[in-house]
């Protein structure tokens, strides 16, 4: 079988090459030179990013088609670019690649990324080849821009602030828990089906960031990567506010409930705790909320709901029933 | 003993913080947002470009102090920036930790990584942490500017531009090996611990690049990372070109001709296959020449030296006594 040591780095280089159809004017010198050239976007900022997928960390070869890990890998990064406002320019990709690893493997990977890439109007500009004695690990730097007064950050919210996500949650941990317990795919349901593409497929929510953006209704921003409480910890913590959640209004995706069920587990506990739900989280003053809702409208985006606010007293809690909790820990790395 | 794992992510993150010291003005958003923002440098285009250190494939934690891993991985991506005669702004850093590295280790080589940084005026603006289930992985992304005009690629050049190298090629490779024979450090002389030096702590020649690229004297240019013969290949296929060099010309290292003699290696073909001289190859049309040398004096850069010339014929060769041969191939990594 032909692997990616028996086609060695220029061959691998060439099949990159052939998969690019989209080289917009601002790239100046995409792949083949020591580095990348961009024109920067008049009037805007650099948005730049990185963040990696690791083999039997965050994904298994196994599991998951080596093209939904390209397309994942590149959604990460864009769902960080669209918490901005941000809109994707530019990629690199830079691959640790095990010697074994199948060209065909290869070769889909790059599809995945060249695929969510181009689909959202940015270029594959450069990136890094090598071996790795270990784990195949996919990088991906994102590249963004956008104009100084839209920027979203983390820490521009202030006590009162509404706190809306852009839909319902839970969904890929759920996907993630049906894969480690060896589900049958044939057997799922639309539901769970649905929880399954959205740990294995993930879309950034780019539109819905920009306009929000664009619409200057929201104070801070931040993606889910790292769990709904984390974001809602991270959100609160650097605006220097503390934040309160209701539980009723929290949206666990119908399949995360069902699997909820089947696995003994709690829905909320398990939509607050759990992972890579590329969804985003805004904190928006009540005096821009018309705005706020109707730039989500124009963005198709569905499924935004208000989940809780930004309150002048520290710490994050959740009222449920009677009882006020506080947050169970998001997903940690180490 | 205190691990990455024991530290936990955010500790980690704030450790990195604390060893900041550059936050220039253009970074508009440094560390702790979902990404960093940049604003572009006025009139001049973005150069981006990633590499990186994987351990027992570019280095090993038992031969090279960890504060040396850091300072590597960040000249290998300044010395790509260097070929493009681009000036260092913005580092991102992704980390690939196996829980068990030492808190230390991980200090000394966030300490390598911050202090090439800022030596070179640039600030570390963002990055990723995540957990390896195998090798250390050092992933780093250098960003940087150029004007248009300046800029230098590898595809420039024309049959008769002469070529230069910008310093002895062959230490790094000599002091690999000597790592690989176990040497005794204490043992060695002054010209060994120059080749060890060489590979273990490489500078960029960020400023040669930079001025060269200002006096528009060269045509092309590329760093020799993966040894003299593939830089020349390269840029001569890039160029379209052909590339004849004379072996009396090149420079071998003091260190690596008494390393060959050791090791019974031929020093020219030591030096022209060996990786890791982040020295950089120039193409120079004769009549540039007063300029070009001009430019690299002003640079501080004094052991530069003219190897050989763009040939229209194609291919690459060496003229050695009466004989004319191919080139070896240089380092691959697969």
């Amino acid at each position: 079988m032909a692997t990616v040591a028996s086609a060695g780095e220029r061959a691998l280089i060439d099949r990159i090459r052939a998969r690019l159809r989209n080289q917009p004017s601002f790239l100046t010198l995409g792949i083949g030179d020591d580095a990348a050239v961009i024109e920067p976007s008049r009037g805007e900022l650099d948005v730049i990013t990185t963040d990696s997928l690791v083999e039997d960390v965050h994904f298994r070869r196994a599991w998951t088609a080596a093209t939904d890990i390209g397309v994942k890998a590149v959604a990460v990064n864009f769902s960080d670019l669209a918490a901005m406002g941000a809109t994707p320019r530019a990629v690199l990709l830079s691959l640790a690649l095990p010697p074994a690893l199948p060209l065909a493997d290869f070769d889909a990977l790059v599809d995945g990324v060249v695929s969510a890439t181009e689909a959202a109007g940015a270029a594959l500009a450069g990136g890094n080849l090598t071996r790795s004695p270990g784990p195949l690990i996919v990088d991906v730097v994102a590249m963004g821009s956008i104009r100084r007064r839209r920027m979203l950050r983390r820490d521009g919210g202030r006590a009162g602030d509404q706190l809306y996500i852009t839909g319902p949650v839970g969904a890929a941990a759920a996907g993630l828990g049906m894969l480690e317990a060896g589900v049958e795919r044939q057997s799922l349901d639309a539901d769970a089906r649905e929880c399954l593409a959205r740990y294995e497929r993930p879309a950034a929510r780019l539109r819905c960031g920009r306009l929000v953006a664009a619409s200057r209704s929201a104070t801070a921003a931040i993606d889910l990567s790292d769990g709904l409480a984390e974001a809602v910890r991270q959100l609160a913590e650097a605006s220097l506010c503390g934040a309160a959640l209701t539980a009723e209004d929290i949206p666990v995706h119908a399949g995360a409930i069902a699997w909820c069920k089947r696995a003994g587990r709690d829905p909320i506990e398990f939509a607050l705790a759990g992972g890579e739900d590329y969804e985003l989280l805004f904190a928006v003053p009540a005096r821009r909320r018309r705005a706020f809702l109707a730039a989500v409208g124009r963005s198709g985006c569905r499924e935004c709901v208000h989940i809780g606010q930004l309150t002048s007293e520290s710490g994050v809690w959740i009222q449920r029933a009677n009882a006020r909790i506080p947050f169970p820990d998001g997903f940690r790395h180490f």
